[in-house]
């Protein structure tokens, strides 16, 4: 048995027979007995990356709303029902909007010479009638008065939106670990550094609004097709979404992000007036609302004697189209997948209930994790104020009162993956001080592969956030970040090939043991203190008090 | 005036209002006042960058035969006249083959899911009959024993003919410049380390062979289309000719590269008994034989008081099609026909005739310049052994006699530009010890931005082989490589936008300089020895004493 001395460097090794659990208000045990198990499965028979080979190269892209969603669905709860995992079933969120898939995009110059442009459609963003034939343009339209400038002038038109991407040549590694400095350097917490959610809201709302107001104008105008530049360089795209998967609202005209080098190429065509013509023809098919392919999959390892109490897992399901979601997210979700196979076939009997999440709509704003948390854990009063309306949920002032489940009260923890591909190295303790030595303690037996820091500092922008703002423990990961940013992040390069078994394996294994350890513990993990009522401006126009709020954390 | 003491890394500087040239036995002087002049022009004016776009952008990628090479041709060839430079033609060295241009690219999957195949056709390969489906098929071939195996199985089947690529995570940077360490590692030489122009010439043979054999095999058997995979990562493709520029050779059925992450995909759905099929719609041209589209362009600027001897620099206008052939060598064309204009708007009065030569054919084994040395420099026999004539003409063994023409005496040295977008930062001196201390004092007043390094090494692979294998001094530049060997070279991103516009400019003014001081120096540059007889087993038959033959070198 390993036990760490809190708030100590300290460790000491011991091991019993037994490898029982046992609570000490000074230490932290930790189950060498069953890592050993955990790790011979992980290592000798890994299914990571076979689950992760389903998920990318098999079903594809998963985006929410559409087929690929539904049967990414049907196809892990099939798996853990194979593996002998309890109440196994999806919950919908729906109404989400309509699904998207596309199915073909030929984009190329005609004129003055021909050749192939590497592009990517939008997604929600309508096909082409067939094929179709385009002079292009620069139309740059960041405001109102740009498109009284351009009204009438458009019409059948391709059009350039984007001024040319400034390419360097790129002096830095693509990849990247973590070295012992770079972790030592994230346990530094820096108050004045910390995100704002709503830091540059006014020009996000601002930017919202023009865009929508756009789609309808290049609609309006008969314009065949826009164009932006990707980000990406090489032939790597970055995409995400064009249109508005809401039923109601406008798609625009075809819509796509061209390779860099290519598009600078055509808008250098265009600006020494050669005259330009481009051949389109995309083929993207709606899907009116499909209950099923907006879901989170949900199933469980039963507890024991602590069975009412819970420790979640979880990942996002569905991806952006542009590559097939390999490290945003089925590397998260093979990694929390083979974490609780793991568990299953090591004959690990938990005291608490082990709950496995499969998210979606994550990357429309969380929609999943928050449906679900609002549901079973905690929720609060829609905004009434009709601007906070027209943002994006994720982006709207907390209001209050909170109205507290029964649930609130027996999730311990819920560990997400969701940073990319890479290997665990840490895990992020969103400023609880007091569950800091205990990570420490169950991080020290995976030291030798690589997991070493727990940091108090938080992060963002993944589904651990619906259950720490409502105050229940949520954790995510410290992630190699690998290629995450410079080539997979929403990108055509989010591929199968971008994630190495090694890593997904380690992962897995991590993970597994946190959440037994989290099962197995005498005492739930320590929590911070509810979330704080909303400043008195930002409380409803009723005046009334409220009892259980949250304050404005990311 | 400048002045390097021979031998030594002392430098004196001074200065005479005539800048005139003058020769010493001891010292190397240089003219800065013209480098000063050539310094203004670059530093403001400069046209590379603008020529370099019309080549690329505009022109577009240069495959030897086809039309868009004759267009080069026609528009430097026009550049030319418009500075006043004389004597501009364009010499062909047809019979070369037939012409290709790629039209059109559409392969995507359509079953089991739909998604878009990034992929290029190999040059020289055939375009399908409209839209075409296929099964997919992994079929592996080789050697002789798998054309019996496939025999019979392949009508209408789209096949993968390689293994999937191993994908790594990229740690290191693509992009790279040498540092002061590098290049003085460059100046070192092993004479262990010299490589031999024959080394693995029975693999390359066989291969030559069995790749003749599988084109004919794959048409046969009616394969639909060949997929080969790109070492490539990210959406690079590196993509050269599939089938044969000669009119009597079989060109095989469509033949595409593809992205390696898909191509990687592509397989493991078969591996793993899915039924994929793709939909190709390939358009490409073939054009018979057109002489204008198998050049040379040259163009001179007069001597004076030595107008028979000559300077020559140049580069080679032809390019693979995957992208438009930027770093390979439109860069390098626009830097030697910038150095050319800079000479002639500083008003540089050479007493050598400096001659500027745009090769073609230098992608097909340096086709261009070994038919203009052939034809004016010097030349040696066909070769009688069958086998050696059913090799391409670069990997034969060398003949003799070499035959001398007057031209041979007359050629101070030719300067090449050859190895990427990359700046100037030195010179290889091909093992001609005299001229180390002359290009070391050319080198200095360049040293500020970054040109250094001459090394006695030699470098292959390009245009002024042609020249250095006939006893008359060639020289390429030493430059920063750049993303060329991980990104550009012969790949689908060889485009504008990977080369930086600072880098034309300083290769442009350090060319220039170096062919101002060959041109006005009283002596022309010291040479190596003749070139040695071929060993007596190499001898022709009829056992005649060779005169003037030459060894194996590099």
């Amino acid at each position: 048995m390993f036990h760490v001395l809190l708030g100590t460097a300290i460790v000491a090794s011991s091991f019993t027979a037994s490898a029982s659990f046992a609570a000490a208000a000074t230490e932290e045990k930790v189950d060498l007995e069953l890592i050993t198990r955990l790790r011979d499965e992980a290592m000798n028979r890994s299914k990571a990356q076979e689950i992760f080979g389903v998920l990318t190269d098999e079903i594809g892209p998963r985006l929410t709303g559409s087929p690929a969603l539904r049967k990414a669905s049907e196809w892990t709860r099939s798996k853990f029902s194979e593996w002998g995992l309890q109440n196994v079933h999806s919950e919908s969120f729906a109404p989400f909007g309509r699904g998207w898939t596309l199915e073909k995009t030929t984009l190329r110059m005609v004129s003055p010479s021909q050749f192939d442009v590497y592009a990517i459609p939008k997604a929600w963003t309508p096909g082409t009638d067939g094929m179709q034939r385009g002079k292009l343009m620069i139309a740059k339209m960041l405001a109102d008065e740009d498109l009284a400038k351009w009204k009438g002038k458009l019409a059948g038109a391709i059009v350039l939106l984007d001024e040319p991407l400034p390419i360097k040549p790129h002096m830095k590694a693509d990849a990247h670990r973590y070295s012992h400095e770079e972790l030592d350097e994230l346990t530094k917490v820096d108050f004045e550094a910390a995100p704002s959610r709503r830091g540059d809201l006014p020009t996000y709302i601002k930017q919202l609004a023009f865009r929508k107001k756009l789609r309808t104008f290049l609609t309006e105008e008969k314009v065949l097709a826009a164009l932006n530049v990707t980000r990406g360089e090489d032939g790597t795209i970055f995409v995400q979404e064009g249109g508005s998967y809401k039923k109601d609202e406008a798609t625009g005209p075809a819509n796509l992000v061209v390779a860099s080098e290519t598009y600078n190429r055509l808008y250098r065509l265009v600006e020494k007036k050669k005259d330009v013509e481009l051949e389109i023809d995309i083929k993207a098919r709606f899907n009116d609302e499909d209950p099923e392919a907006a879901i989170n999959v949900l199933a469980e390892i039963p507890g024991t004697d602590k069975k009412d109490e819970i420790v979640m897992l979880g990942a996002h399901l569905d991806s952006w189209h542009g590559g097939t979601g390999a490290t945003d997210n089925a590397a998260g979700v093979a990694m929390v997948m083979e974490a609780v196979r793991l568990l299953k076939v090591s004959g690990f009997k938990p005291r608490r209930t082990i709950r496995i999440a499969l998210w979606g709509g994550e990357e429309q704003g969380l929609l999943g994790s928050r449906a679900y948390v609002n549901k079973w854990v905690a929720s609060r009063p829609e905004p009434t104020d009709p601007k906070e309306l027209e943002l994006p949920s994720f982006a709207r002032k907390l209001t209050g009162p909170m109205s507290v489940k029964p649930m609130h009260g027996k999730i311990s923890a819920y560990f997400n993956l969701d940073n990319g591909g890479g290997k665990i190295r840490g895990i992020y303790a969103e400023n609880n001080a007091a569950v800091k030595p205990i990570f420490d303690a169950w991080l020290a037996p995976f030291n030798d592969v690589g997991a070493t820091t727990t940091t108090l500092r938080s992060t963002g922008s993944t589904d651990h956030v619906s259950f720490d703002r409502v105050g229940v423990p949520g954790f995510q990961f410290v992630q190699d970040d690998m290629d995450y940013f410079s080539r997979t992040h929403h990108s055509s390069m989010d591929l199968y090939d971008k994630v190495q078994k090694s890593d997904l394996t380690q992962a897995s294994l991590v993970l597994a043991s946190f959440v037994a350890h989290t099962a197995n513990r005498n005492d739930m993990l320590p929590r911070k203190p509810l979330p704080k009522d909303p400043p008195a401006e930002e409380k409803k126009e009723d005046g009334k008090e409220t009892t259980a709020s949250a304050d404005g954390k990311k």
